[in-house]
């Protein structure tokens, strides 16, 4: 995942009357200021829920349900895709390799119109970053580029640091004070269970180093948007404005942005040196993979589920993304070998360069079509391997009780009930903004910032006996989207977001 | 803490007749042959204790002891070495700082007698080292020289890999089969409270890349000894041998010799490309660094208090050995600061070196002469900030009832009894063979392993309270030790050990 940083309110022209301009936990909100009559004509017959499913459909479910928590492929896939080809960023030599390997591995697992799509993906290469004390001893801060940042010349950047509490606290500060400085963005991520940590803290790397660039500071550190306190920095893309000098860009481990802390504390002057070989290549063709198993009465109505295929480079991507790839390969298999198949078509898709531009969702979207309106539901895995403890939805207010008959069917696995407000992932943006629905099977987020976006993304990570969990909360909602006799409505339209 | 293999047992001339000759846990084993009627009429009296302190003397160890754990400077301690300081290699630019910054954080203490004793240490530089698939993607392993090693030529080593499971299954194997290829031991480090995993493993480390050298292996990878599944990989020292080529020895990451072994499960050839910078420098020189707290009646008898002021450079040298430093400080410094001090001197000994090679221990244990029998007792922290949870020793039998009556001043930390076979550090090893007894605080090693010789050895890794625990038992150990009216006997005459 890279971004989760809450959207500015969408205000589509169609539904803005119905918006209540402010947000609020309560499920509906968007939808407060629907006349309560209306409202209650449309939630009466949708709340007696039987209507949607047959006892056969619910029984299957709940087969389903018991047959992916006792066991299923999905660690397999995942081990299959960090060994066979592991980091694979965009444009790197593992993208490619990714895309062979979907292909191969949706061909084999009995998938139908395995294809591909084309996408154009930027390619920003890392190199290599030192971050140490200008002084007598070698002192180094174990840090790494943000990606997208510009690299220092070969000598590298010598300079002050100016340490500020918060982005915010940057953008308050005059130019005289930071000219020539290196600033350090020392802000904490809090560790939680929804990830809302991340979002608070994450604006530090994608606006800070334009921020720090406009105010003509030498070059931007930031505290690790991670909560790990082992020694490892967190990565992620950054947003350069156009109207700021481009900086370089570097994230420091939380022990080293202990350590460069201490050093500022007494007061005196610290100097860095910083250095680093990050660079942007032209720009090369990557693929979205695509692969179906074909609905029955409706199988041109589609419901999607998607994850990306790109990780960033430092690690072996296999919580972001390589669990979600599994588990969504893993839950449309399981529908597949179903004896009675659902209704729709659920369509996998595996999206190009999430993490450094959304560019394969932002060419699904701009090829859909048609078809946009087809799509009656879209839910993304990427959050890691946690455990799913939440359904959030964004659906039409109709639509909210089958969320709760999804959830139901899910009962042994205790699952709260979230609002109708859920995003459903960052590459279904894309496809929101184009009105469609989206589901948000949460997964626990607690120690997923530990590992997210460093060099420890590796296998070890993951628990095969949690990844089945929600590989059964996937198989359910899935199934029972693509078996729902009626739809999930459509979101109020949106013009495209660039992000 | 560089070594902790166990050592073939000591058979010096005098105390010959007494060893069993076998290793046994029992209490006493080494001295089991003694005849029991003198052993008995040794015992008496000591068993009896209060021969040993005075009332006044055992009240003041208690208060010692709560006064530690209500809290000590020991975190401030190791905060100043790891800030000021940081990783301080033998022969590095942080090596020479923290012999000054030892010297003066004595001084400024109220230490007597505060000197340096220069040492000869040898200088390895790690250099870059790059562990990476030989195919057409990029993938690459997280790896580490190990200390000592030598480097690659510049274009690297590429040859298949030959997995095997131990160090043992390396030595069985012809030259034939091991010729020209990189040898892989993939043996995993058990977790234990008492560190015996290491010493399991260790071998693997330290013979493995003559073995392999020896059998015309191109280079060595060994999974790290540690147990972390974290993406750190782990160094320490290698002995080369002299009948065998000398080749480039690594260390991969957990997660990396995992992923090495996915690759090679298959069976399918897996070829290797590995770099590495690492060379050895001339020799340079380094310091002990040594303080006392004066005795009064005896104080010529020496109660001697040892950490190694030497770190790996991956590190900031937090636990390792930057804990064991501010515990002995502190634990001296508070018996220093008592109304009432012992009869004995409590010297403190900053070792240089530890890690390659024990060059401050040697030269301590050179220059020593008749003080030696004037070092009544030793003990070393060296085993990180976990907290102790029982006492070894290894002293006279007649003394071995005094060590259960320093457990029993400590009995709020409910320790437990060990054996009188303790080691007492590895800086303790050329005082042992010279006939000093010694005491073994021994330290939980649980976690420890996840951490030592790596890049995430840092400040973030000690809890201050846990270290308060550890001074409080340092602080009355070496009180009871300083005011004992008898002495612990001596050790069995040795003959000087290498390593």
């Amino acid at each position: 995942m890279a971004i989760v940083v809450r959207e500015p309110l969408a205000k589509g022209v169609a539904f803005a009357a119905l918006f209540t301009g402010e947000k609020s936990p309560r499920r509906f909100s968007r939808w407060a200021k629907v006349p309560t009559l209306a409202l209650c004509a449309v939630l009466v017959p949708a709340l007696a829920g039987g209507a949607d499913w047959s006892e056969q459909q619910l029984a299957t479910a709940g087969a389903l349900r018991d047959r992916a928590l006792s066991g299923t492929s999905a660690y397999e896939h995942v081990t299959s895709l960090v060994t066979e080809v592991g980091p694979r960023s965009a444009g790197s030599s593992g993208d490619p390799a990714a895309v062979r390997w979907a292909l191969n591995k949706l061909a084999n697992l009995g998938f139908s119109h395995v294809r591909s799509q084309d996408v154009l993906v930027p390619r920003w290469v890392r190199g290599h970053a030192e971050v140490a004390l200008a002084g007598p001893t070698s002192q180094s801060l174990v840090a790494v580029a943000l990606g997208g940042s510009v690299g220092t010349s070969d000598e590298g950047v010598e300079a002050q640091v100016l340490e500020v509490a918060s982005l915010d606290a940057l953008n308050a500060l005059p130019a005289a004070t930071v000219g020539g400085k290196i600033v350090f963005i020392n802000q904490r991520m809090e560790r939680t269970r929804d990830g809302a940590g991340y979002g608070a803290a994450v604006r530090n790397r994608t606006e800070g180093p334009s921020a720090a660039g406009h105010l003509g500071a030498a070059a931007l550190l930031i505290r690790s948007v991670g909560t790990s306190e082992q020694r490892h920095a967190h990565t992620g893309s950054i947003n350069y404005r156009v109207d700021a000098p481009r900086i370089p860009a570097l994230s420091l481990s939380n022990p080293d942005a202990d350590q460069l802390a201490r050093w500022l504390k007494p007061g005196k002057p610290v100097r860095l040196r910083v250095k680093s070989t990050a660079r942007e290549l032209p720009a090369t063709w990557s693929a979205n993979v695509i692969g179906e198993i074909p609905g029955t009465e409706r199988a041109n109505e589609i419901v999607l589920l998607g994850a990306h295929l790109d990780s960033w480079d430092l690690g072996q991507g296999a919580i972001d993304d390589g669990a979600g790839v599994a588990i969504v390969i893993e839950a449309a298999r399981l529908i597949g070998r179903l004896e009675r198949k659902p209704a729709r078509t659920v369509r996998v898709v595996l999206f190009a360069n999430e993490e450094f531009g959304l560019s394969g969702a932002r060419e699904y979207a701009r090829l859909v079509g048609d078809e946009a309106a087809r799509h009656v539901i879209a839910a993304e895995a990427d959050l890691g391997a946690g455990a799913v403890w939440r359904i959030r939805s964004q659906v039409a207010p109709e639509a909210v009780p089958a969320v709760d008959a999804i959830r139901e069917a899910l009962k042994p696995l205790a699952l709260e009930a979230g609002d109708n407000e859920g995003r459903g992932g960052p590459d279904l943006g894309p496809l929101r903004a184009l009105g469609v629905p989206v589901l948000d099977l949460a997964q626990d987020a607690t120690n997923y910032f530990d590992v997210h976006h460093t060099v420890n993304d590796t296998l070890a990570q993951i628990d095969s006996k949690t990844l089945n969990q929600v590989v059964a909360a996937y198989a359910v909602a899935t199934y029972m989207a693509a078996s729902k006799s009626g739809d999930f409505g459509r979101l109020p339209a949106q013009e495209q977001q660039q992000r």
